[in-house]
């Protein structure tokens, strides 16, 4: 018997394991119908502790550093000092689904106990991570738990950020959690990356991509950055929508529709070229304190966010905008005015993990596909810090961030499978 | 000295008690820098009383009917019993402008003096009428004097409008300003339509055309009919703005704007073909209670209202709106909603009337250009009765139904030349 499948007969004989953990983490976190796992509370905090017990269970070493965050090692035979990493978080967003986080963390757990099972005796360490507040709907600031570990969580948000449910501080919520803020203050990183070889981070979809090609498993290739405006103004001039023709109108719907319209035809021109790129006006509207149906709508404002694998591509979108507003404007007698825009930058997978996860793929009989990432993930931070990331998209159902998000245990596990392969190839490896 | 040159000279005598009576109506209903003239509230009163005390001086016979609508009567020479009617509205909007409907009061006064002032003794009355409530924004009811005096008003509203400022019902309003709905909740008609010869009414335009042609005049060939729907709802699905790819978005926001300038297009395609046609979207916005920048807008809301001359291209707009729907829909996988339509049928001219107005301009050498009329006027209640029914547009600037509305008095004059002429005509003619 090859070691991939004795590895896999012994990922199956775990799979009990982990529809359990599921089960019992969302029966204890689910309130009025969706899961409720803030950072910091008392939900994140159950989940922290059941994990715990499987992790004891399955007699790994475990450690909480200062800001909270669970590693739970499968120590190396000795002859290498370097750690493989894999994990994800615990919190959800709030009226949020199971699966968001805790698939990448019970993933990490099923490879460990595998890898053990099988015999191996890894030079390396193996660590599962559980991660604090990675969502940040609840404190307005995104992946908390792996920037304090990493040491690039800026201080000034421990007092600054506060909680949208109760109105207090990060800091007060670490301290009630019974952690200890001082290291985040002075900025101390609990892990170096130069002691990780990689992490590794199982994690869903959160989009219908695999659901439409009816593929389990995609293989990510970066992580898209973004263009945000949080607000755009199209000003023109309200007036008697019965008795000003046509060409005299500056009305802000028919001009803003327009911007909106052409900036959807330069996107499928683009991804027409192999760009990747999505662009969302997820808000748009008239004003409410002044519009009506009689009267032509002199004010619109909307947002816009474009996302993309790609720096380049989001250069040119804001110069199109802007572009294509001043031209919108110029027809419609209208004017368009930007509000600040932000840009976060495209953050790629290292490309020998995406590789040989692809070749993993293969070996072990699992359809899988390179895709974009569009959500953003711990693994943005590892892999900021210098350090080899690669993720292992599972196909899921619903959406995310909503009580339906769903994924079969069948996809969870050929994703775990290929997550084993992978952390048993890095733990073992040669150079 | 020809007929119309002294009518000329006698309307240019009475300029400065135009200027005056604007001035003092302005100056007395002016507050909080907009000007207030409420239906039945003590703005339209002052407005009543000072252009009564006017009529008054020109020593004309008045009047009032149970509805409180004005009329100021110059008595013909005996051998008719026709009354030929001028005369416009003497209430405005909130916060409203000086000239919107005063004007065509005023204008009223001027020619029946100046008839008089001539020597002429027509054998029809002439009769200027300062009309209760025409504004339908303090109500929710329009055209509430005209239809009074004319039996056209339905009973059922005098309890069930309220005033928006005031809670109260349109019947205790009617009662405080001293009048009696007892009559109107009869459904008795005031005015008789068989004994009204014509109805002529000056009015500002309201829109920028003749602004924009640099015409003080328009001869109004009729009102535009409109279909409206207040309520249209696009349902896409709400979702990750980033992790999900084109093709399988259902955005509201990209929808609804492809329909809007689906629609755009046919407006400018019928207008090319010399259709006349205005089109709105006057609210239009996603659900502020759950968009966001990073969420793909799963609903959009939107009114949607066109008029035009031509009843056909009402029922063309309608059909096009809901197959243009239905096309964006299957693409983009949304569902379009439609609340219901409402439609006003548009209302013509008396043609003969529209021909002796452009035939009259030209005499006078005024430079006036035929317009159809895109807000609703007293006439429509007229020409509803089948009175025989003309207006004339004077220029205005800066809109309407604002503080800032504004006109030249030397426009104002020449449209009341324009009527004093008219005026004469149809109450001497022969026929």
């Amino acid at each position: 018997m090859s070691v991939e499948a004795k590895l896999d007969k012994h990922v199956s004989s775990y799979a009990p394991m982990a529809e359990r953990l599921f089960e019992q983490i969302g029966a204890r976190t689910r309130n009025d119908g969706g899961i409720n796992r803030a950072p910091y509370g008392p939900g994140e905090q159950i989940a922290h502790d059941l994990i715990a017990d499987a992790a004891r269970t399955l007699e790994l070493d475990l450690e909480r550093d200062w800001g909270g965050n669970l590693y739970m090692r499968l120590p190396g035979n000795g002859l290498s000092n370097e750690t493989c990493m894999t994990g994800s978080h615990l919190d959800s967003v709030p009226h949020g689904g199971n699966f968001d986080g805790l698939a990448g963390v019970i993933a990490g757990l099923v490879a460990v106990a595998s890898i053990r099972g099988v015999g191996i005796a890894p030079a390396r360490h193996i660590t599962v991570m559980g991660i604090r507040g990675e969502e940040n709907a609840w404190f307005g600031v995104q992946h908390i738990g792996s920037q304090i570990a990493l040491g690039r969580f800026a201080p000034e948000l421990l007092d600054s950020s506060r909680r949208i449910d109760t109105g207090s501080t990060l800091s007060a919520h670490i301290a009630e959690a019974g952690f200890d803020a001082g290291p985040i203050k002075e900025g101390l990183a609990y892990l170096n990356p130069l002691a990780i070889r990689c992490f590794l981070e199982l994690h869903i979809e959160q989009g219908p991509s695999l659901e439409a090609a009816s593929l389990p498993i995609g293989i990510v290739s970066g992580i898209r950055g973004n263009l945000r405006c949080a607000d755009i103004q199209c000003l023109g001039a309200a007036d008697h929508a019965g008795a000003v023709p046509r060409t005299l109108r500056r009305d802000a719907v028919y001009a803003s529709c327009e911007l909106v319209c052409g900036m959807n035809s330069l996107w499928a021109d683009l991804e027409g070229q192999g760009c990747d790129l999505v662009m969302t006006f997820g808000k748009f509207g008239t004003n409410p304190a002044t519009h009506s149906i009689t009267t032509i709508p002199g004010e619109v404002r909307f947002s816009f966010e474009a996302r993309s694998l790609a720096i380049s591509a989001l250069s040119q979108i804001e110069e199109a905008l802007r572009e294509r507003a001043s031209i919108v404007a110029n027809m419609r007698n209208v004017t368009f005015q930007f509000g600040r825009f932000t840009r976060a930058a495209p953050i790629s997978m290292n490309v020998q993990l995406h590789d040989a996860l692809i070749e993993g793929a293969k070996t072990l009989g699992i359809s899988a596909i390179s895709i974009a990432s569009g959500a953003g993930h711990d693994s943005a931070d590892f892999a900021g810090a210098g350090i080899r990331t690669g993720m292992v998209f599972v196909r899921n159902q619903n959406g995310s961030h909503n009580p339906a998000e769903s994924m079969n245990m069948s996809d969870f596990m050929e994703g775990t499978r290929l997550l084993t392969w992978m952390l048993a190839r890095e733990a073992t490896a040669d150079d």
